[in-house]
């Protein structure tokens, strides 16, 4: 937190304040307005960008979709200008992830002024729901999703073998599938057979490739059931790293109750032994006085 | 369960308290049969409205099929009547959950009477699938449906977490298949790319749409082998869960039993053997006294 | 085991008695040789049923497939023969699960020499693949399938409770999709809208019947999704019971090491209390002597 | 490691260990750097492979990927020649599992300057991809790797006994439907409707084949739910076995660590105080001598 936040000096430093605390508290009436504010003005935005490329919206309200697209431009530069404006650092701010983002979601609009066409990009607008991460994380669900980061992050090594050798499967099956099938069959080549191996393997099965030979249909068959039972792995992986994750959270408490019985880091003065209780008095190998 | 059930004075409470016990009560012979007799009422007026919209059926067998769907609404009609005639607070009922979906699934029946048309309405009728709920409820599965509910409860926010994550990666990547594939590949705009992502990352891929350039066939594989793997996520929070539900309920069973026949540490004064009840009066080895 | 197993008498018991050993035996050579003959045999005869269904193969090879059902035909029936010859009670073994499919499965090609047309009946056959279950379940996998076994039977009425609300969420969805998207866009009928709505919601997707309507689109989403987050509900409470499975064989061993702290049943003469340890000379309660 | 890596005599036994040590060392530049090559050619040459496969790249570029695939030839060649070169049993090598591949990898190129159209068979130099897995296996993941190699064998049995009955299933299952649904639908032979049992089965559902009577499609659905629910049971088994497999490697740490530090319950004869080290020669409370 700044200074000027702590110790207001100044007249604007208590107007940067009370600003800081709207865009940055989450405990006062304002801030969580704030919050609630910018969560609908982000979806209402995405919505228009969404509805301007559905043709029949875009035709008949083609008008009413650039004013709200301005009005959301405006909304979100005085947001950006208010962030700079209150960052006691506010080159930090504005290279940081969000802060390039901000500018992104707005900076289109202003260049398709002069640049046309440009105004495309304004659906750049639709990173800001990475936004509602911090967002929604402020309110509420902070602790759960920091303990699915932890069982994720846990099970990282894992779910990369994993994700390797179902790699190399796709990769090897795939180039066998070509040759079984060939371009006659939609096989046009190894990445595409490729595509086919990983739409089977994972199960979502597109149906726009479908093996027509006796040996392709074998295999393929075989390359579905694969899929079906390795989802076990990754299943399993991220179950334990999740039901580990909730045991340390009861862990600790259980840890508590044995604080009494810890070794502690106290060194003799005589022998220099360490790991005594806590409540040691004396050296338990040369029995020297500990706190003399 | 209202006054006059416990404490019958006239002639028509006393009615209506057999009434009451044959509609809510489980455990009497009536009750049982009004559950039944209700359970396959509701299945088969279900079958009804399906059957009438399928042409075959309802060019051959219309009348039959009206015929029934008269009984049906007959007898549900008296049913309602019943439930109002015996509540305490009729409009309790009335306005309730069940009591506004029993209404919708007899009113369009009359109103097609004076309304041509409104006959279409009936098929709400099938909201009553939810009655069976209950009724399964009362009979069988009451325990262990309530143990998935806690299960599902507990796991609520990480679930919410979860979905708001996969939501927000469908957007984005939504988005990003729209400028990659455009319109002309049938990626038309970005709620239809956004529904195509979906498809894809939860496994179903229909096929309607499918992506046709390199750059999205390989977003289109990342998507599958994301949407392969994250199942993972919420299998592993509701699995952890339910192991919880279970373990609690077994848990606090099994302690229960064994803590009157857990042995304690005291020491017989005569022959020294422990081991003892904890409501042992005499030791068990030499039948001296513990406590004397 | 029928008597002249155990002690055959004539002549022709104890070859009765060989060929049971045989035919149900599974640690003698014979018996294992038998076991992997008949293995073969119903495979092959399942290869050969297949075949024939092949246009292109059952075209150019018809005799020589014919030729060999002939032959598994005549293998089965000496097989059926000599089982009912060896059973003590043979109206048993006829009337028995495995013993009606094992008639099934030579009947049809008895009676085509009579009925022309009944040949294809002889499929038949294939539900002696029922029987490779028995094979294999002698040979190897016997305890793991009578642990998934348990685990299933254990997890049967969470199971049923998920799979009725499944089917509820099913035919309301579906319902649903049939009066938004109609039969202009292929629901043409609800029980049609209900089979669309499983294959949606088990991740299926074959993509023959596709939403149109942005509504029925925004509702298959939601209806992937759900279908998507609870297979989470199976797969957790079958992995919880399997856990369970494989922690009591563990458990029966913890329990082995308690077994010497276990209370008995004894009742003592004196006082008529129960609940003694196993190793108790005198009553706990009254310090009688409990074996007097 | 052969002898002349530890003791090296001459001086082509010193070249031949400086080879050796970059080869199959990890722990040197040169051997991390031999390792890091060897992957990007690896992933290079399977790239060249796929891109040749592609019409469009292959007729603009043809001339210079062939360049590639020779030049990888030649860095290939290279390796195969200095493996064996360094080798104490080059016979060993040359005939081991990758000794082949390595073979395979190179061979086709030269086989096509004698026999065009050999050249296709250049692709087997995508199994060289299986050499990934000891590169990776060398750096990083052996640990991880090792211990879902553990996990999936000790659920093998049980594995096995579920893909079985799922294939039991499919061919009855299968069988049916060719019945149900027969040749004018799509259904032309059992195999194809066991290819068909299985897409369902394993909820991929490519849509080529959709059953169109009613009896065909209600028999889908209840397949369509046996295949959403039972995913759970090789789920449930994987996931067990990584627990245990966790457990294990966790709890025997644990132990390690906490073994050293145990308290012990020897009273000191002076203050009567317990729970000293089980090193303690002095009491930690009043310091007095323990084991006086």
């Amino acid at each position: 937190m700044p200074d000027y936040i702590k110790n207001p000096k100044s007249k604007l430093d208590r107007f940067k304040q009370e600003v800081y605390i709207i865009i940055y508290g989450v405990n006062t009436p304002a801030g969580k307005a704030f919050d609630i504010g910018l969560l609908i003005a982000i979806l209402l935005s995405v919505f228009t960008i969404m509805a301007e490329t559905i043709e029949d919206i875009d035709r008949n309200f083609h008008k009413e979709l650039m004013v709200l697209e301005w009005i959301f431009t405006v909304i979100f530069t005085v947001e950006y200008a208010f962030r700079i404006f209150v960052s006691k650092k506010p080159l930090k701010y504005i290279f940081s992830f969000y802060g390039i983002i901000d500018l992104l979601s707005i900076l289109p609009m202003f260049l398709a002024v002069f640049i046309s066409g440009s105004h495309i990009l304004s659906s750049l607008r639709i990173l800001r729901l990475l936004r509602l991460f911090r967002v929604f994380g402020l309110m509420e669900f902070m602790e759960e999703s920091s303990k699915l980061k932890v069982a994720l992050l846990a099970s990282r090594a894992k779910i990369m073998v994993f994700l390797y050798t179902v790699l190399i499967i796709a990769i090897l099956i795939g180039t066998l599938m070509y040759y079984i099938e060939g371009p006659e069959n939609g096989f046009t080549s190894i990445p595409r057979s490729v595509f086919y191996t990983i739409v089977t393997l994972t199960t979502v099965g597109y149906g726009d490739m479908v093996p027509t030979t006796a040996l392709g249909q074998f295999l393929s068959m075989i390359l579905m059931v694969i899929g079906y039972g390795i989802i076990a792995v990754p299943t399993g992986i991220v179950g334990v790293e999740i039901a580990k994750a909730g045991d340390n959270s009861i862990g600790s408490k259980k840890t508590k109750n044995k604080e009494d019985n810890r070794l502690n880091d106290i060194v003799c003065a005589h022998c220099n032994k360490e790991g005594h209780r806590n409540d040691a008095e004396y050296c338990y190998s040369c029995g020297h006085h500990l706190h003399a």
